[in-house]
């Protein structure tokens, strides 16, 4: 029998129908992306190819005598091929009478995470796993200093299915200087349980998850990964400090330790139970001018894209799932 | 320069980033679903195979005197593995502090649109695309009976990266007790407009398109076919009636004639000159309780999945595209 739950962030329902894996497929898999090279030489991310990118933003040195093969670790650069351009003012402009545009004035940046091709979050060591994170952390906080900024998604595609168009590991920060009702539906409700409960919405939530324990992935010193009780995808995974932060900008360092080790965690069982599986990481922070909300708490959301949205999913806002969370996190944490 | 425009029915901004099609690309596309046999032995929607889907609901028959090749031209079946099913109540029940859940119950059918393995809209006739339509009209208006029911959603999943796992054409009907933010959203600014001005926010949006005609693709007695001015995805093309009805359920059939010559029309012109682009066609309506809200006003949206949802999408709630709607709705028009 299938179920319909409600995810308490957003109050959306999800179905969970767990008899739809038995469906047909006419379909061939696209070629899985796992067995790359270290290096590529039309790789424009690959070392030796730096001056196919525009100039660094940020480098971390390679660390050659303990046999990096590259004289960076990480390189931060402005994206290429830029959705927005940091000139420009951020007026609105009607046109007509109902429409509303604005100059495409914003940043968009690419973190190359690892000078080797075929790496990947799950792969790498923690240290390196740590620096992407300090990467992330101090482009989160120069590009929030822009006053003409109000959002900051930082996410990180894997595989064709997640939207990626160049195998080498990289993630992306894009600031945009408007806001969407995706983002103001998830303030509402977290100030909503503010008002009503006088209480953290996810404190809660982190609180709930501990005691059931049926949902939960993994518990660190200062993290918990679990499986929502209304995930969009199968494998759904959230990791959420313990310690009541707002903005993601306010991770300390031993946060960042804590967290590079449980994301290389978790990803790495994914990679290697999952047969490394097409997906979507997100962080979740709250607008940059709402960063000091109380209702706020920071998280990463792990989204797999095993199977395609369809219209059902982009008509209805509705989504549909195969696999019960709880077995769901099960199947991780003992893969763990 | 790339722009950031406002999708009026939402409020939410897309990027239009024409620069970002000259990214460089490491991955093949999965292979076209273009070169397709009329039959296929082991497809369940194939006839002869009618044993292989539960008993049919409705069926049209084929005038097999017209050189219809079987005894059927349309059959509408429950999906054979259904997200929801009919049995059951609705009562939400709530799990420990935080979640609600009810049981999966509701509707979900399959609309198999044609005995040909490899037909679509856009190379069918006018006369059998028109069947398709009476066919959604009579399971959309059947299935709103069930005061279970909350939410119709009508959908068409073309290719594989639209979300379809069956070639042979086929489009379903689920049938929710639901709702979600984003129908909630779209009502909400509705109604708004209408508090506003008076007037439905739809007709507006029409009567601006048609003196605007930069955007139009094509007119007919009964619609408007445009490219919307903050389209989520390239080529994405509204099909409007001309007349101001909330509800998708009240049709005519002039209507239902005329609706069946334009989406041949466009989605012809989509498959020919596009190179059968993957695509989603949804229908646009209000939920089953508030089909009477003047502030309402069907519509068919027609969504090309030429690009995977990334995580940017997924995480903020903005879409990028590539192309400006202006030269999508010339180049749709030209070609028509």
């Amino acid at each position: 029998m299938a179920e319909i739950r409600q995810n308490p962030t957003t109050k959306d329902w999800v179905i969970i129908a767990s008899e739809r894996t038995k469906r047909p497929d006419d379909f061939k898999e696209p070629p899985s992306h796992s067995h790359l090279h270290e290096y590529r030489p039309d790789c424009p991310f690959c070392p030796g190819n730096e001056k196919l990118t525009p100039k660094a933003i940020l480098v971390f040195p390679g660390n050659m005598a303990q046999g990096c093969q590259s004289e960076w670790s990480i390189r931060v650069v402005e994206n290429k091929f830029p959705a927005l351009l940091p000139q420009g003012t951020v007026e609105r402009k009607r046109m007509g009478r109902f429409h509303l545009k604005m100059n495409g004035c914003g940043r968009h940046e690419v973190i190359i995470e690892s000078p080797k091709h075929n790496a990947t979050i799950g792969t790498l060591s923690d240290p390196e796993v740590e620096m992407i994170l300090r990467a992330w952390r101090s482009r989160f906080l120069e590009l929030g200093q822009d006053e003409r900024i109000r959002l900051i998604t930082l996410f990180r595609n894997h595989g064709l299915k997640a939207g990626t168009s160049l195998e080498h590991p990289h993630s992306q920060i894009v600031a945009t200087p408007v806001l969407s009702s995706l983002i103001r539906q998830r303030m509402e409700e977290a100030t909503r349980h503010l008002d009503t409960y006088g209480t953290c919405l996810f404190c809660d939530l982190l609180r709930e998850e501990k005691k059931l324990q049926e949902r939960v992935v993994l518990e660190s010193e200062h993290f918990l990964a679990f499986v929502p009780y209304a995930p969009q995808a199968t494998y759904e995974t959230w990791v959420i400090p313990k310690t009541h932060k707002p903005s993601f900008g306010l991770i300390d360092d031993t946060e960042v330790i804590d967290l590079a080790r449980n994301l290389n965690q978790i990803l790495g069982i994914m990679y290697r139970r999952l047969n490394d599986p097409d997906y979507n990481l997100t962080l979740n922070t709250p607008p940059v001018r709402e960063a000091r909300q109380e209702c706020c708490h920071w998280h990463i959301r792990i989204l797999p894209r095993m199977s395609y949205l369809s219209g059902f999913e982009l008509g209805s806002g509705i989504y549909i799932t195969t696999t019960y969370p709880e077995e769901a996190a099960q199947f991780l944490r003992a893969a763990n």
